[in-house]
């Protein structure tokens, strides 16, 4: 399971935590098939949409005011591999982690894998909590004018699978490497929301040349995938290392955010990682 | 015959004339073959390289400043399409446009078609007249942190083929469409350098999607290609129409521009038109 946000892709800058390069976890969880739980349950036919509640305060600390409340369209909370998870790696999950029973919404926004599980209401339309409405995990489906203060958010839709994106996660932003270093194996991660990846891409020449790396098989459905590929750096001096991973949709990740938004979600620019070879 | 630069593309900015999105020029050249000319002159086994003079006084005023004297190897001297030209588009080359007789270095650096020539000096090493050193018509061998003012020019080369370009150029920047403008037929031209074109893309999603082009055969050796190619824009808003060419070297244009440089030379990002199709 893994979700991933980058505000700080967007131009102008979205509001809130910019996320740098975003965030994404991968973490094998145990648990029950919230689908079963359902089934079990007994869901009548009106059923079309699920509310998460959680344990937890408002962050104003005042008891009475609602918190994040958000739900998936059924067809996703009855995929066998949305879970409502008690495990983490083998153990009882740790309270900041959602402990000890939270939802694992695989591949969509991580809002939707509500944490402190305690409640789960099943509608017979599109949820609206607090989370679903507005400009809250929200994209456009009419591509605005960047920064427009008067973007409308009516025209946005809910965001449910994360777009492609991938990462290099063996060497630093602005790392130095010795004199004479020639050759870079990068590595790292990629993975697709409810596509599967078919391609990870690396370049060092600012995108003049890309060059194949290889991939392995994720674990299961939804984990991320490893990568890994040499680059040649055939001088001294300054390089950016580039790294772009494309979906079973044929979509790539791109240089520029697209769907610019108030809030910022979608983004997934390459992963850019400054370098100097030292003379 | 076409040149272009686009010092605009750095970040930061390099100094001088921001020239946009580059300057380009494709006129049909008559004259003769410099080739033919120095072999009639005769050369001597020494020979290496060209340095051209004009009848132009230097932008001071005072006839005692050299003007620039810029020169090519004797490779690209001798080249057929080398030309000392007396005709543009079959008429005597106007005055501003380099005549009565100019020099044509096709898919080179501008500064190598001497405007208004007066003399050729054949020498027996690299020329080093106004323009040829420093950092002037100089490209980076060794990549630079951009924007270090300590950047060393003595890794430099001398700017000689122009890297590959692409321009859309029947929508303009800004541009607005009226409602219901599903698709945009755009059209532009390519060029190269003295390598080829193999592709021409074109993107209006920033960059997730690529479609190939349409590319006619040029006109001749070094003529730029026209290239068209219909997109869709499923919905009205905001969009980016994107560019890229690949060359025969098999580099592809990028969206930042590579081997920063006090001068901003051989920036060959995407071409990026914004438009905006009303609600």
């Amino acid at each position: 399971m893994r979700r991933a946000v980058a505000r700080s892709s967007f131009e102008p800058p979205a509001r809130g935590n910019q996320w740098t390069t975003g965030g994404v976890g991968c973490a094998r969880w145990g648990g029950v098939a919230l689908g079963d739980v359902l089934k079990a349950a007994g869901l009548k036919p009106s059923a079309k949409y699920t509310a998460h509640y959680g344990a937890d305060v408002h962050l104003s600390g005042n008891p009475e005011t609602p918190t994040l409340s958000r739900g998936v369209r059924l067809a996703k909370a009855m995929d066998a591999h949305t879970l409502i998870a008690f495990e983490m790696n083998g153990k009882p999950i740790p309270n900041m982690h959602g402990g000890p029973v939270r939802l694992i919404v695989p591949g969509w926004a991580g809002s939707a894998s509500h944490k402190w599980l305690k409640r789960i209401w099943i509608r017979d339309k599109e949820h609206n909590g607090p989370g679903m409405t507005g400009a809250s995990y929200r994209v456009p489906t009419v591509p605005g004018v960047p920064g427009d203060p008067k973007f409308d958010t009516k025209t946005m839709r809910i965001l449910e699978s994360m777009p492609v994106r991938s990462l290099i996660t063996n060497v630093k932003d602005g790392q130095k490497f010795p004199a004479k270093t020639r050759e870079i194996a990068l590595r790292g991660k990629a993975w697709a929301g409810d596509n599967t990846i078919t391609a990870v891409q690396v370049s060092a020449d600012f995108g003049q040349t890309w060059s194949a790396a290889q991939v392995a098989a994720p674990v299961n459905r939804y984990a991320w995938q490893k990568w890994n590929r040499k680059v040649k750096l055939p001088y001294h001096g300054y390089y950016e290392l580039w790294v772009k991973a494309t979906d079973s949709s044929g979509k790539s990740q791109a240089h520029a955010a697209q769907f610019w938004n108030p809030q910022g979600y979608g983004a997934n620019v390459f992963h850019r990682v400054r370098v100097l070879v030292e003379a």
